[in-house]
């Protein structure tokens, strides 16, 4: 009985040290206010930021610095607190992210219930890690698959959408702050998606995996990469495209084929579709990084308007462009939107508030992933 | 050119913000020295808390606060900061893990680039997050697979190892703190261990998934489980073999299936292996929570030493125990040898250093899986 009462007192004074094991961080409450709090006795300021939606300073009450916000948006949220200028995290909050290198709590905010970012109970996709051989670049790559409920039971054959990161990112980040898997498990549940296979390669054609996950163990997850949108990623595309249809039950058809991707995976879903124009029938283009500046590069990004005319003329069932209003790549998205219009080529456009940063992004996919395969 | 350009600083701009985009911390020297560093200018004291390793006091230069460790043992290390009072991350490390509730930075010491923990550069296994269905629980669960190198393409049969994790744990902490894709790609790769798949379900039967993969989205980890070591996972546990036998390629015999597991794990695969003597020829016990006073909570935990002599006449080919010195659980285990030695029951006993911690388990699951499956 001794040793029994023993490991009962450890693991009660372990989980009472390890900051208040039963609180929820932050507060949520049935309104959908929620409620920061952090302990900082000896602090002359305390800041709360959330994404670039917000930096304004906490209240202190007593040895306590608090601030509840109303009226956010349903979305998944990532903060952080400076403490006296020290970036600091909320230990009362297990659940973090990291934006390339920067690392963050997070929180989901559903008050109705019924936001497609957050976890409902629904059936379930399942995820898996793969290393894929790609010969074009001599190594193996990992990527991330979402494959739909059932997949696993049923003997259907599926489309395949291709979705692409941004410049910083890497084969997680859809999944993580992009909420890929919610977005979609919610999405087919509601019948408002096509149940399909959704492939998240790494863009970054340096490396073989997110960092951490290469022999280089430690190495920093970065913006700077020594091939960057060069061709290389779009010329090797194909290897993935193989890979996937050798492996999964797939319709591997125009129609049951999209891609798409945010920033520089916008870029490279353009260049992808413009150089294969047999190969997608839905394209889709969030806050692309677009630049006419490109010809000589690599024969990927010469004559993208004469490959656009081919494109087009293949008629692609959805061509769809979004972009914040705020974007800094706002000018370049309207300049090759007159491109476009010049030449009569026929596309869907979202524009939504903000900028260059993931609330667009989920928001781009909860909409684009709806016109798929339909 | 000029929005290329801009395009170009913004992402410049916001590399620099991210905290020093191109540091590597801690910096680890060719000798293995591993030196940590933080800017706190206007702190009094800052502390260096790595694992429960080592909890010293950090040296001022300047406005930084340093530290240099020599001879580290090869191995994944967690560590945080406490800068006056307050626990503060490494701002330039974007690697974390959490145990429990607590997010702390990690990095891979591999001075001799033969640390099984380490990513090397040999074949990687698949990671898969499914969910399974329990009749017996009434619900979907969440469980991570490992498939070894190859099996996609092969049509080969394999070994299972359900590998369980302990209390306060989840499906995702043996691939998170426990390297168990690591290790099983770095043994499989110089012909150490078999090629093997290993299934890691979750052993908290009051909720379908880690936290934060269910709906109550914002859930924090906890220890505190209303349903604790009271038998039901024991007896849901056959959904769990059904489920993996049904959906992969396995070798579904005795001596093709393994379990282990850590501290509540460890209890755990004692009970099943107990309760299921035709289905085991591998068990491994790591710091296991035993204890002798569970009879009467459920048939499960009844008759142990009647259960243990029908197990043991029927020959497991491996029954292993390892525990820490140090472990608060060490004298609960001794008693449990003198059970199995009154009995003359063979097992084989490892005792290491350290106490009930994932330096142990680590080093448990690179002795266990070389024996598995010869």
């Amino acid at each position: 009985m001794k040793s029994r009462l023993c490991f009962l007192f450890m693991i009660v004074t372990v989980a009472l040290s390890l900051n208040a094991q039963f609180t929820n961080s932050p507060v949520i409450g049935k309104d959908g206010s929620v409620s920061f709090s952090i302990s900082a006795p000896g602090a002359d300021t305390v800041r709360l930021i959330i994404d670039s939606r917000m930096d304004t300073l906490m209240q202190r009450q007593g040895d306590k610095w608090k601030l509840t916000l109303n009226n956010l948006e349903p979305d998944l949220y990532m903060y952080h607190f400076i403490v006296d200028g020290m970036k600091v995290l909320d230990n009362d909050n297990a659940h973090v992210l990291r934006d390339v290198k920067n690392v963050m709590n997070t929180f989901v905010l559903d008050p109705q219930a019924d936001c497609p970012m957050a976890v409902h109970d629904v059936p379930h996709g399942e995820v898996r890690a793969v290393w894929y051989d790609s010969p074009t670049l001599g190594m193996k790559r990992r990527m991330m698959i979402y494959l739909p409920p059932g997949y696993e039971l049923s003997r259907q054959k599926y489309p395949v959408f291709y979705l692409l990161h941004g410049s910083g990112g890497d084969e997680t980040v859809w999944l993580e702050q992009g909420r890929t898997a919610q977005i979609l498990d919610n999405l087919i549940a509601t019948g408002n998606a096509e149940p399909m296979i959704v492939v998240m390669p790494n863009g970054n054609i340096d490396e073989q995996a997110a960092a951490g996950m290469t022999p280089d163990n430690n190495v920093q997850p970065t913006f700077a990469h020594k091939h960057w949108m060069d061709g290389t990623f779009e010329e090797s595309f194909k290897d993935i495209m193989t890979w996937v249809e050798n492996n999964y039950r797939i319709r591997a058809a125009k129609r049951y084929r999209a891609i798409a991707g945010l920033s520089m995976g916008g870029y490279h879903s353009l260049y992808i579709s413009a150089n294969q124009p047999e190969d997608f029938a839905y394209v889709g283009l969030f806050s692309p990084a677009i630049s006419r500046m490109d010809q000589g590069k690599s024969k990927i990004y010469d004559d993208l308007e004469a490959k656009l005319l081919t494109q087009f003329k293949q008629r692609p069932k959805v061509y769809w462009m979004g972009i914040g209003e705020k974007d800094f790549l706002y000018k370049d998205n309207a300049e090759f939107r007159k491109l476009l219009d010049k030449n009569h080529l026929r596309y869907t456009y979202h524009e939504s508030g903000a900028g260059h940063e993931w609330a667009n992004w989920r928001d781009y996919l909860v909409i684009f992933t709806q016109l798929l395969f339909k």
